[in-house]
């Protein structure tokens, strides 16, 4: 693959193994109904041909049943009670779980009794301990699992790994990945939301946004991280029980280093770049949704910049996955993958407290 | 200052104190003449008006003849012996060490002998004690001295530093910088180059070109290091006495951290982010010569690129140290300056050994 192929390339469904015409639409229960699944997963499972979201699950009876009038596809609104009570369970085949991150496995939990596939937001949940409970229960169940990564089918991305897995970069030798936003100012202006609570997020800005980098590190490398380092602040007192800024650094194998950073509390930007002997490729922006990715290439004397139509993201996630359900491809990224990048946020957390490299291995 | 002044302040040596028309050129005695000299540093001599390379120095007697046949402005080759004699002292005005870097010292203690300013390449010296002992003889000797950065002369950089300094990015939270190139296979073959050898270097691929993210975060933070960790890497044969590559953290004061890449054998590339609560600004390329350097801006939800035009960086800064030396401002980077460098690359090196934070304080 070269320059011109990328662009050839462009937003292809490359992963496709079903003709999405030929199969029944996935119905999904979309369970938490926070800003991001109204904003952002509804309307994408609206645009979705392939999927609907048939049973809409909230703390809040009313606040589901007002979704469910709002929402095309959307038929049932239920309780977390009535939800693991079994209300509607023929009414959905798989469910997306899109509460707080310590609320996760619960949802996992009756999933897998009701033998439905898993969409699971990341991070997979609030400590690798419930994590692979997530991976054991879903095991046990024999049911799909996947976790929500979104940039694994996001085409700058992908993209971007063909360009590195054909050799182009020669060998790669650093990854610089940032993230950042104003959670409070322009996101959510509330201070009990869960993102904020330790309990209920496990960790701050890494968990949130800082796992975008780290994963994507891993997606270009085709590597899993041995060690990390990091540190991590908060000025502002929203931020008192868990991290506003993190910078960490993660060891690929054969030296290779990633240098990352993320903060709920700074100017909202988003970048990935990887450095090889023989040339360089970086994202940007990389990670925030509705925004038109750039692909900027460098290699021996030559430059290039490639925009890439803007896709919905999570449109994008929703079909992969059906095609991973309704189909045979195995499916990915799974709970395996997912405990990796849990394992290496605590290891930062750790390494943070430490002031030394802490060991994944 | 806002982006439109930014570009209507475009290259404006701004740092200009005294008219040039109205000052006796500064006379050089031009120390060391490898590639970096014959490429950089005597055109800009020879471009400039300020300033004049009336002798050239070299171990290699027939060489300096040489180049004065072929260097307007030269008039006399010395070996390194005849300088230290102190032949043709009255020809020159000041000294520009380029050396290798354990030989800055030798020059200094000579320039001093015989009351001539210092400009010194970077890094001061190959480790710190002997930076310590370049700042003592120029001030026992009431010399002016100043270390060759080139960045603080920069304009892109200098805008930056004024977009930073007037709080247009809110607070600076992180700092994101590299600079990698492929020593041996596009800047110099040679096996047996003072680069390679620890003796003389006192670092590789940090002392060499990890020093200008470093640098470049300092200047535009203007804020100094509390504490590195870092990592090196060689995997080619010709870097096994020195760091062929270098993954380094700096802490600043306030949580602040600038994450730094460098390479003597990766793809080149040169890039400095700096990332604050109200807006990011990004210098790419940042730091090799002969390129239009780009300054890009966000702030809110605009964003904007200016392209400044490519200057000589080498012809700035002996305008600068000229302007200086010959009227009253005072002169920077100076030699306290340079030594904060040198301890946090120490500091890098030690904290790789260690695999923990090294504390600057």
């Amino acid at each position: 693959m070269d320059i011109d192929a990328i662009l050839a390339e462009g937003c292809r469904r490359d992963w496709r193994t079903i003709d999405p015409g030929t199969i029944e639409p996935l119905r999904f229960a979309v369970i938490g109904l926070g800003w991001f699944t109204r904003g952002r997963a509804l309307p994408a499972f609206e645009a979705s041909e392939a999927c609907e979201p048939t049973v809409l699950v909230s703390g809040d009876e009313s606040k589901a049943e007002r979704l469910v009038a709002a929402t095309d596809g959307a038929e049932q609104g239920l309780t977390y009670d009535a939800f693991h009570d079994g209300v509607a369970r023929e009414d959905y085949d798989a469910v997306y779980i899109v509460t707080p991150n310590a609320r996760h496995l619960e949802f996992v939990e009756t999933a897998a009794a009701f033998d439905k596939d898993v969409l699971c937001e990341k991070p997979m949940e609030r400590d690798s301990d419930r994590a692979r409970a997530v991976i054991g229960t879903c095991a046990d169940a024999g049911i799909e699992s996947m976790i929500a990564y979104r940039m694994h089918t996001e085409p700058a991305v992908r993209r971007a790994r063909e360009f590195v897995r054909e050799g182009l970069l020669g060998e790669p030798q650093h990854v610089s990945g940032d993230m950042s936003q104003r959670l409070l100012d322009r996101v959510n202006p509330d201070r009990d939301q869960w993102r904020l609570d330790e309990e209920l997020a496990g960790g701050g800005a890494l968990f949130d946004i800082g796992i975008y980098p780290l994963n994507t590190a891993r997606f270009l490398l085709d590597a899993d991280p041995i060690a990390a380092i990091g540190q991590t602040g908060s000025s502002h007192d929203a931020f008192a029980d868990v991290d506003e800024t993190v910078s960490f650094t993660i060891e690929f194998p054969e030296d290779v280093y990633a240098s990352c950073f993320a903060s709920h509390n700074v100017h909202q930007s988003s970048s990935i770049s990887i450095t090889g002997t023989e040339g360089q490729l970086r994202i940007e922006p990389a990670f925030f949704q509705d925004e038109a990715r750039e692909l900027h290439l460098s290699r021996g004397d030559g430059r290039a910049s490639v925009t890439f139509e803007t896709v919905d993201q999570m449109h994008e996630q929703f079909e992969y996955f059906t095609d991973r359900v309704r189909g045979d491809a195995p499916i990915h990224p799974d709970g395996d993958h997912g405990l990796v990048d849990m394992r290496a946020m605590e290891a930062v957390y750790e390494a943070a407290d430490r002031g030394e490299w802490v060991s994944l291995s």
